[in-house]
């Protein structure tokens, strides 16, 4: 049975998974992130999680030969195989995540690239995106993502940060980011993004909606879909707004490389065409007639829960 | 001997010339295109023309062994061979010059791309590019045109019309381009953008310049540029203007593919460091941490009269 082993860092939890060669989760374990503030020690950790799900999914299972270890996570520079200035992990500057798991594991290929690059390659390998030589994966979450195929090849650029879609400016002098850079396009069309539209909407309208009565802390784009969902007229509002901007974005990004899709994918996307057909109108309204009725934009054919390991572990599946 | 035939189709002219191995123009010969209304009668001159300049040259040059045509034009399509909706030449709809080519020339090879590939193929091969795997050139002319370089190969995209950053969105609701659509990135950096920044300061300020005597059709991205290097106030900020959006918009085309350099190329380029400087300045602050201090802006290498002949001869030269 031929294996790979996933791994998904994220600002919260870290999880690995054992990955079939037709992409099936078939065993994942997690632990919390945030408990570690030096990669070392981090690496520590992550090694003997993987040592201990390999040896107890050995144990039950024959045969297994396993093709590597593929990690995914913020930041992660797939030419370096180090994670460099990561803005949500406790352990800061740069850390050479391959090199210390190669000392402490014995893996024929262990590879590293950043979180929305393996659901890329994730999508190509495993998900709507088989038959697709140039696309783009667009990964809604905190954080706006994307990971750029041309030509059947993932864009690592010159330095290996190719595909920063989330921080292009979209609003001069817009929204700030945590860079105290301002407008680019995540502050307003990741999941926080459009919980900053709802907030923005309701202080300019000064309205009522739908979720009054839940608690701030429950305003999120998944609970102001389901308004919109329900026809709550500033949860519309947010979706539109959100489409329009994000459908402005994409087009620009389709003017430089031309793909033939985009694959979207996260929380905000299972608002469905409340999110996804202004985008599309927007999108189309910002091409030149050349690009016009070309170019799709999809959901991502791959599951939710188990994308981000999936992604990992295509990475290193033959 | 070995040589290659170049040919640039602009809107005015058409320019055809025999280029050596390593990118000198030997011999040229210009005609006007706006005299064609039709892609056949213009297939026929230009095959005419090439026949002739081919014939002149093998007359007084022993042993020419010719490599194949190679053609820059407004809309060419590499992918299809074909000129597609042309927005400045006479001849409309779809023109398979390619196609027309070969059944007038006996050439072993005969390749079309758009104009500013071209120029990118021609800065790879001959300019300032060659050790470069990732860059972009970016020409400034009548519009803005872009030629992307992704890992040593040229991106093209789906269908072919890749690089077009001269219709992304800067300005939402910014001024209108020839499709009616708003605020796109030529409009403001192109020559011609220069130029309507210029004027558009005049009404603002309504203060006088260092040009008032010149007829207004001597207002040019040149003569501003001129009036800058003299200090005039207007011209001064006119070049600071198209400098900062230029460097926001190179900035976001960095975050997508992460090239090492961009290369400029064009009239406005010979302002040097009054528009270098504010690009260079506006790029670095709209990067994010991880692409600061990495990424070059470069004039192009290529003499502004030849570039595009060689860029085109580049397509077919072994």
């Amino acid at each position: 049975m031929k294996l790979a082993i996933g791994v998904d860092i994220g600002g919260t939890n870290t999880r690995a998974g054992i990955v079939s060669t037709d992409g099936e989760v078939l065993s994942s374990t997690e632990f919390r992130t945030g408990h570690y503030e030096s990669g070392l020690d981090f690496a520590d950790r992550l090694s003997n999680t993987i040592l201990e799900l390999k040896d107890n999914f050995e144990a039950s299972n024959e045969s297994c030969v396993w093709s590597g270890l593929g990690i995914g996570a913020p930041n992660g520079n797939h030419l370096t195989g180090c994670i460099e200035e990561p803005p949500n992990l406790r352990f800061k500057g740069t850390t050479p995540i391959v090199q210390l798991l190669e000392e402490r594991l014995d893996f024929a290929r262990i590879e590293m690239t950043n979180d929305a690059n393996a659901a890329a390659i994730g999508e190509k390998r495993f998900g709507a995106a088989k038959e697709y030589a140039d696309f783009i994966m667009i990964t809604l979450g905190t954080g706006l993502g994307s990971g750029i195929f041309v030509n059947n090849q993932l864009v690592y650029g010159h330095d290996g940060f190719a595909g920063e879609l989330g921080h292009v400016s979209v609003i001069p002098d817009g929204r700030y980011c945590g860079f105290g850079r301002r407008g680019s396009l995540e502050n307003y069309c990741s999941a926080t993004g459009i919980r900053r539209t709802f907030l923005e909407m309701i202080a300019q309208k000064g309205e009522s909606t739908a979720l009054d009565d839940r608690p701030l802390r429950e305003i999120s784009a998944k609970t102001i879909a389901e308004a919109a969902y329900d026809g709550d007229p500033i949860a519309v509002a947010t979706m539109d707004f959100t489409g329009r901007l994000l459908g402005e974005a994409l087009a620009s990004t389709a003017l430089i490389t031309s793909p033939a899709a985009f694959f979207l994918f996260g929380g905000p996307v299972q608002a469905g065409d409340i999110l996804l057909e202004p985008t599309r109108r927007s999108f189309e309204k910002h091409l030149i007639p050349t690009f016009k009725n070309k170019i799709k934009i999809i959901e991502s054919g791959l599951a939710m829960g188990d994308a981000a390991i999936i992604g990992a572990a295509a990475l290193v599946t033959p």
